[in-house]
């Protein structure tokens, strides 16, 4: 079991892709698509936890619901996030999901509808239901088409990002592929951005719902490029079973493969960040649990200045204090360590001395481990973060309305 | 009674001010200041909420306690801020308080230090101590004198920021005059920066304390430029009581100038902030008490999407409605506006028209006012916060250590 390039990938069985240019983007690069997912499938999500939701969020969450997990349908249009325009914004999206219904003979139910780009712009439903049967008529079970819906649905993201992993199990292979996009506005909080994960085992939402929230505890709530939670952050797991394995039946396989492709499209999100030149591994150990180790990490991946010392490569620790100390986590000032790559470069909360020359070599590298003991427990995790560059300054200043 | 620029100010009695150029600061500029604080006098401080305190706040506090409130000498060095220094830091913030209280022929819990500039460098005491006597030489009660101690306490500071206030009472003036430092790590919280007040009203410890606090948590606790909390913010309040009139006496008077000064610093803080180009008054309106407008008004000023969006001058609301949705309020999206300048972009959570020239225009200018009402309540307060430039990160990223 491990990640493969999309060269090497086998598609889930059952599933049909397709991707066009509905005319939604000003640039004219493809922003519609569509994957068909067989009769007997099971889906499970999980959505953002801002209050502001985007309509396609409410009713996906709707659709799922009223299915009760029975999804045969995913059509995604980027360019718009229909988000913050009412109950128009319902409206054209509930439109969008009858159409694609009506013309795959399934109920609107079925149909899981999902937006990403601006918010407040009403969604263009004359550019999308036109394009909605030549989209239908293209969708095919081919590397190529899962290739064109991983591009259609991005937005400001530089490149595609999928993974998959295949296991045997019963004497069976199962296979995992997971697509996602994002690159700004990423700060997920138990869900994240647009993530769609396809496999082939058999289980019903209920189970998925257990292995997804899992999943994404350890990789999408673990990184961040700008702080800011979306409001269409969506991740949605399909299983078609068609694999002819039960879940129950490879379940640590399942749950192993399935974080392994979380993590990987987590990290190529944080890698594409907006305007990023380092992506650093911020470790927290010795916390007294999970979530204080996840808030100390996340006030220091949030600090401005720690952020812009890592753009400078520039090992200046006592920002990473300073953001420790006001997160909000009791700690004792005479108990915390901190690490730049390999370098001890505080003890104690004391200055301990260090190479300079190495740890601002460690630091200009495109990838950088930062370590944080707080001398509190055994609890630690990985959180994935990046610097701040003027170039993420540049590319969300322009005036762009 | 209003505010004043420094060649209208009247100094409050028996403060005697100097400073000097000691080395601390590679730049050569001035780097030591010192203000002698006449007999009977009451001090009260609050300091900075982080955990990680700078040597100077653990001994400025300790002195605080010792001498009840009895301080005598103020002593302040910019470019370290001893913090993260250890036991030697502590040392040789006490040595100097030592050396000052000699020369003054105080006792060393009279003195109250105060440092300012990087963390994690030992405090060069070698430097201080040798230049005391031309310190203490130079101490008068000028104008001149005062000035150079709002220049000696400058780090990245651009400008001097001062304010004054002037009321008579008892048919006697009473006189109120302020100097701040701080330009970078800049969101207090519940004390900040380096802040000296100076006044000659009559008052204990006791009474001053209840006064600072009220008049910081209108001004330095509603400011932000990057969200930073520094490990050294100290606003320290000194009253002479030789205007020979009591604080019972006038106290509306002095709560009303107390806090007017107090907002004065603030706001020049802000204006002076790294890499500013923009200051924004964000209004948060119709919240149910004035912590929620707080953490509505914090999230959205520390979001990178939205200060990046004013950098560019950018009507792009929408993420500002994203912020609001991720702070922790449970907002109803249906109850919320925002106006940007005078107009309304968003009602009820929906894009509302206006127009954009005009808004991109409103948000070009130094200030720019931004409303956002929660539809919940009558609480409101103003934060007063600031673009995110490219200028900023170049400040920030410099390779410097």
């Amino acid at each position: 079991m491990s990640t493969v390039t999309l060269n090497q990938i086998s598609l889930p069985r059952g599933f049909r892709f397709s991707a066009l240019a509905a005319g939604i983007k000003a640039s004219g690069r493809p922003d519609l698509a569509l994957v068909e997912v067989p009769r007997g499938s099971s889906a499970s999500a999980m959505f953002t936890k801002n209050l502001f939701v985007a309509a396609p969020v409410e009713v996906g969450r709707a659709h799922l619901a009223k299915s009760r997990g029975q999804i045969r349908a995913v059509i995604v249009n980027s360019g718009n996030a229909n988000c913050a325009t009412g109950k128009a914004g319902v409206q054209g999206c509930e439109q969008v999901c009858r159409e694609v219904a009506t013309q795959l003979k399934l109920r609107p139910s079925e149909v899981f509808p999902s937006s990403t780009g601006i918010i407040g712009v009403p969604l263009p439903v004359e550019k999308i239901v036109p394009n909605l049967a030549a989209l239908i008529g293209e969708r095919a079970d081919s590397i190529a088409s899962f290739d064109a819906f991983a591009q259609a649905i991005m937005t400001t993201d530089t490149r595609k990002k999928t993974a998959a992993a295949n296991f045997n199990a019963e004497r069976r292979n199962v296979a995992l592929l997971g697509v996602a996009k994002g690159s700004g506005m990423i700060h997920p909080q138990l869900a994240t951005m647009l993530v769609y994960l396809f496999t082939d085992v058999a289980a019903s939402p209920a189970e998925l719902k257990r292995e997804l929230k899992a999943a994404c505890d350890e990789s999408f709530n673990c990184i961040s490029v700008d702080g800011d939670t979306s409001t269409n952050d969506t991740v949605l797991l399909l299983a078609s079973g068609q694999s002819g394995v039960p879940l129950k039946a490879c379940h640590k396989q399942f749950s192993g493969a399935l974080s392994e492709v979380c993590q990987s499209l987590a990290k190529q999100i944080v890698a594409d960040g907006e305007g990023v030149q380092h992506v650093i591994h911020l470790f927290i150990e010795q916390a007294r649990s999970r979530t204080e180790a996840l808030q100390v990490a996340r006030t220091i991946a949030h600090s401005l200045l720690v952020k812009t010392a890592w753009a400078g490569a520039d090992p200046n620790w006592g920002r990473i204090l300073a953001a420790a100390g006001r997160s909000g986590v009791a700690l004792n000032p005479g108990r915390v360590n901190i690490y730049i790559g390999e370098q001890m470069v505080c003890k104690r909360g004391v200055a301990f001395p260090f190479n300079e020359a190495g740890a601002h070599h460690a630091l200009a590298q495109p990838h950088c481990n930062i370590r944080v003991q707080l001398g509190r427990g055994q609890d630690k995790i990985e959180f994935i973060t990046t610097d701040l560059t003027a170039d993420y300054v540049r590319i969300n200043a322009d005036y762009s309305t």
